[in-house]
């Protein structure tokens, strides 16, 4: 892709199955798979949002381990992925550090398993983003983004699979088949 | 998907990193993730392929805690992905399962980050499998599947993104992108 797109997996605030607003457990497996990804699909930024002390304890941890640490110089293939991690406290300020690096606001695109009022598909969202416009697109973990993230975003991307009877994609799958459409609907 | 796609997720004989044949062990999430995807598109059955009897033995825990245990009665989502998986010993036995079931061998496509002599598209691939032929497509853990699996195949799928400069993409992220292009391919 054009090195406009940076993810962000977002810990807090989340649903949880009863639709409260919670805060998520930062998943091992969420950082390497989504990583690999975003390295292999050109993403800039990986940004894990969490405003938890302990959490972030963790993720620096094993970020650190898989980069400046013994598994880094194990898997130089994780330390190029692992590279592109970035810690935040809050979605703000993963759209402040994209805006700050790009000098304008990114475009930020929330994602969701349930279609949403803005919901907007691959193909107009390739659209836009080739404006040059820098791209932010949002993962929810646990049962997806709270309501306010939503509102607060520009637009929402289409459910993946809106025609199947069962929708309950892990967010590792979903970031992979989102990135595959996108850099597919690019030029 | 028009229910005559299978997936097999190969523990053995897969590749280490050094080329030598291996068996792996299962991973807990490989189970979680790919059943999700495999249910959402459409797929029959997700065979998971190990000879090795401790991890049989795990296999058959994991799945029926999800399945007629407290897991799935708790999340009756996960039950649902979860009903798909078979386990078997051996490809030939997931061949062997799907050439009973549908009444003719399927065609049997291995997927590898590297390409292989009889390496197909998507596209070719979905206008083989219109003819009605029920598909089998082998996924290989640790670093890939080994030869013999390979040579054995009708075909090899394409590398995913063999224009990108990173081609290191975990097996969940690549079981969800294979099933959603070849979904975005089939009728």
């Amino acid at each position: 892709m054009n090195g406009c797109v940076s993810l962000a997996l977002v810990h807090f605030p989340v649903l949880d199955r009863r639709d409260a607003v919670v805060g998520a457990a930062v998943t091992n497996l969420d950082l390497h798979d989504i990583s690999r990804s975003a390295r292999t699909y050109g993403v800039r930024s990986f940004y894990v949002v969490t405003p938890f002390a302990d959490q972030q304890q963790m993720v620096g941890e094993i970020v650190d381990h898989w980069t400046t640490g013994h598994g880094g110089r194990n898997n130089p293939d994780r330390c190029e992925a692992f590279s592109l991690v970035r810690l935040v406290d809050s979605v703000a300020d993963a759209i402040d550090d994209c805006t700050r690096f790009f000098g304008k606001k990114p475009l930020v695109v929330a994602t969701s398993a349930r279609r949403q009022e803005n919901a907007i598909g691959v193909g107009t969202l390739a659209r836009e983003q080739k404006k040059d416009r820098p791209l932010l697109l949002l993962l929810g973990t646990s049962w997806g983004l709270a309501p306010e993230i939503v509102r607060q975003s520009d637009h929402t991307l289409e459910p993946l699979m809106e025609k199947s009877s069962y929708n309950h994609l892990s967010v590792r799958a979903a970031a992979a088949i989102i990135l595959d459409r996108l850099s597919g609907a690019l030029p």
